[in-house]
């Protein structure tokens, strides 16, 4: 099941062209596949385009995007709003001096790394994935983002997984997600 | 050293971004670190147009974007040119049914994936990537995309390291890049 959460007409035509994928990573996971929304330029458009439109204006400098699914939406919306793109990835990728943050996630533990001097302090910073489950992704990059002076003023997703509760790992910043899946 | 091999003024610009790191990923190799040209918002704009400008018109319905890097630069492209973007993952990472190539690059081996239905039979493809090193990466993604039935009518990076002559890899397509470093 799912809800669609705003009521802009895009977003039914967006939610229609994500698959989900049952048995991914493991049994009994149901995997949302954004894949398929990218394969439909009007759909991937709309998409970005609804991320845009609630961000311009509103002095964000840091678009940050977490490995491997934020790299795909992040930079569109930098871009459009001429903010940096800040890529937060898996450990030993970025080849300069790096932050690191552990976390857990759904499916077991990780890390994230920002490199040192990507944001300024007093920076705003947008964080983007393609989905939030239960958070600790979410958590980690906004850790290493005010580690570094910067300012979080949102997490924009995709896709909430509204079960896991997600949502109240954020340090009480608002998060806005276009398709819940319950 | 390095030449800028486009006389676009934009291109200089967009090299003086590019940062390069000594003995990553290991010692001896120096790594073209392009983190630092995304965190200039005017460079990477100016980057990404400098590829829109040449494939837009061209009929191209497919973007091809390898992971990591190239969902960073191949998503703006596609979305500016009105094509689908399809990721080319390593293994394990897409979840539905894939077909798969094996290849060696200049620290290894490894293997790329794509979803089968990602593409139609005759679609004309772009393949993206930030940097072309011995072309392993990008042959492998060409023979994907091939197996699936598109046509590759070009690959596109940031960077070129032409001594390791990866170009002559590239099934006889042409490469474009921006910046070549010797």
């Amino acid at each position: 099941m799912s809800a669609v959460i705003d009521e802009d007409p895009r977003v039914n035509g967006i939610k229609t062209k994500i698959r989900v994928v049952p048995d991914f990573p493991k049994p009994g996971i149901m995997f949302q596949d954004i894949t398929t929304l990218l394969l439909d330029p009007k759909a991937f458009k709309d998409t970005v385009d609804l991320f845009v439109e609630r961000y311009k204006g509103r002095n964000i400098s840091v678009v940050a995007g977490i490995e491997a699914r934020g790299f795909i939406f992040g930079p569109p919306i930098a871009l459009a709003i001429g903010a940096k793109f800040v890529p937060l990835r898996k450990p030993k990728k970025l080849p300069g001096e790096v932050i690191s943050e552990e976390y857990t996630l759904e499916y077991g533990s990780d890390c994230l790394e920002m490199h040192v001097g990507a944001v300024d302090k007093g920076e705003c910073a947008l964080v983007v994935d393609d989905l939030i489950a239960t958070g600790g992704t979410l958590c980690a990059a906004m850790n290493l983002l005010e580690r570094a002076g910067a300012e979080v003023v949102e997490c924009a997703c995709l896709i909430e997984l509204p079960e896991l509760k997600g949502r109240d790992r954020l340090h009480g910043k608002p998060l806005y997600v276009l398709v819940e899946y319950l």
